[in-house]
């Protein structure tokens, strides 16, 4: 059996999430059961949220226990398989973790997942064809639900939720205008995602700075907010909503290491008569067909063309997913494990 | 004609609104067109959106225009006539405005409309089954939707507009948790209202405190919370809300005079998949005969048994409406003027 490869949570962040929080262990890859399937992994995803179940708090996902293996979004293939579901050298994704190598029950529902490579790169089944798209795709139709003419503000727009955010909004007609740090970001927002504009949040000092430069960025005001940061963006955001505005918030990245920040102000809510609404995608798991079928429609007729952060090496896991909570990825963040 | 008592907008507020922002005065009532009525006013209502209406800034509602009578519901009885509409005699329900005399046109939809005083007294008109009641009616009902064995909590529980989303939480099986200020009103809420607890905010000096005693009283957490007054109880409630709580938005009083109050942890909204949505009653006037019909009934019935805060005299108006603003009143705050 092959030696796997592994990253385990050794302890919990104290304020900023550090390197030294993890732990490179290896281990052998145990006989298959009946039933099971071995995976080898070639991608693995590096999100947000996983700074989140890196807390012992209360948080939507049940915390990460410690000295297990660090979960996550894979695809690979399939190197052994004792069920008549999956044949070696299928393509999968599944939820394998930070490993190289995972072992998955071909019987659980939703467990292990055979993926089609022909129109779409398999890494994009953990992006744009994954839950990151799908996270983009409820958010955007099920809360925000954009109409024709409308405007749609999304941050970190060249990220894997922001990217497929724009793309489908796009699509239903309506104005896309996407945050992100640097003019590398932006300009690709424009260029390669067709985004109508893009703001660098850099340049502004402060939200009131911002908000200004948002305003004339969306001329006919904001109509739909995809919330992925927090802080100061989220203030800046505000004052620009139209009236009856939807604002989904799938995440507050900017908050994730250390104290909460605070929103300047909520009256706003009762002014401008918004909705404002959390979510977590594998709630919805209904969605995910619907989503899943326009999203690989997107990728496949080149109307999405996601961006990746590819990081080498199962050991380079952890300071590419610190780069990611500082938004130092450029798109979708992987680490490739082949 | 009759000499009709008026007050005026004659400055808006700079930071706090004071009595000086007001100026009495009177005026002869112009004979009447065709088509028109004239109202004597038995009561004017005080309301918490009057004080947004005050400012020149951004609000929902059309500013209140500098040397005019103030705007504002009232209730009255049709002392003269040239509309086949409405006769001499009527009790009739009307934005009339701070003065003691109204001319309506009974042409114009909405204008004035006939109320049956046969189980509902004329000044509940302007409370519990009136605009307050049809706002507690929109947010519990359409935003909220409490489901038997659930909790829902509202602020500034004894108001015209919280006592009436308790009795309506309480009529659909749910648990009615009130906030309110001071012991008597407490005592109002339990005894008299119905509400299953209800918790002296005044008792409380800070958001974590204040959140500690809403545990205590919500041992199955917050599904829904019907928002009045924002600030410190806002912070205070955030924490207690279960999973996909609803938050209805129906006013901030506590920042309604000086700099907006913020909220210090908006990433609950994600954790916690919350839903938080402002609204006003007049852009939902559909749902106004069915709310006022089972708003009727409860009252009818003594099911909702509203309190009222009565000032005598439109004179006195200026210092109800500032009391009403530091929550001074108990229950409906009218003003008496025959």
């Amino acid at each position: 059996m092959p030696k796997n490869l592994q990253i385990l949570l050794d302890n919990r962040p104290k304020g900023e999430a550090t390197a030294s929080n993890f732990r490179l262990t290896s281990s052998d890859t145990p006989e298959l059961q009946d039933g099971q399937v071995l995976v080898k992994h070639h991608y693995l995803s590096l999100d947000p949220y996983m700074r989140g179940r890196m807390n012992d708090s209360k948080s939507y996902a049940v915390p990460q226990a410690l000295g297990q293996v660090m979960g996550g979004g894979t695809v690979g293939e399939v190197i052994e398989s004792k069920s008549p579901k999956f044949a070696v050298g299928d393509k999968v994704v599944g939820m394998g973790g930070w490993q190289q190598y995972g072992i998955f029950n071909a019987a659980q529902p939703g467990a292990l997942r055979k993926v089609d490579t022909t129109h779409v790169p398999l890494s994009h089944y953990l992006g744009a064809v994954g839950m990151p798209g799908v996270t983009a795709w409820y958010g955007l139709i099920k809360i925000i639900e954009p109409q024709a003419g409308q405007t749609v503000v999304v941050s970190a727009a060249t990220g894997a939720v922001g990217s497929a955010v724009g793309a489908l909004a796009k699509a239903r007609g309506a104005r896309a205008v996407g945050i992100a740090g640097g003019p590398d970001k932006c300009k690709y927002a424009v260029e390669e995602l067709g985004f109508d504009a893009c703001i660098d949040y850099k340049l502004y000092k402060d939200a009131a700075s911002l908000s200004a430069a948002l305003k004339e960025a969306c001329p006919k005001g904001i109509d739909g907010y995809f919330e992925n940061v927090g802080g100061m963006v989220l203030d800046a955001v505000l004052p620009c909503m139209n009236d009856f505005g939807r604002i989904a918030v799938c995440g507050m990245i900017a908050g994730y290491d250390g104290k909460p920040l605070s929103l300047a102000n909520p009256a706003l809510i009762l002014t401008c008569r918004l909705k404002i609404q959390g979510f977590i995608v594998s709630e919805h798991m209904e969605v995910w067909p619907e989503a899943l079928k326009e999203l690989g429609t997107l990728v496949g007729t080149g109307k999405l063309r996601p961006r990746e952060s590819v990081a080498q090496g199962l050991e380079a896991a952890p300071e590419a997913f610190l780069g990611l909570l500082k938004g130092k990825n450029f798109g979708k963040q992987l680490v490739k494990l082949i």
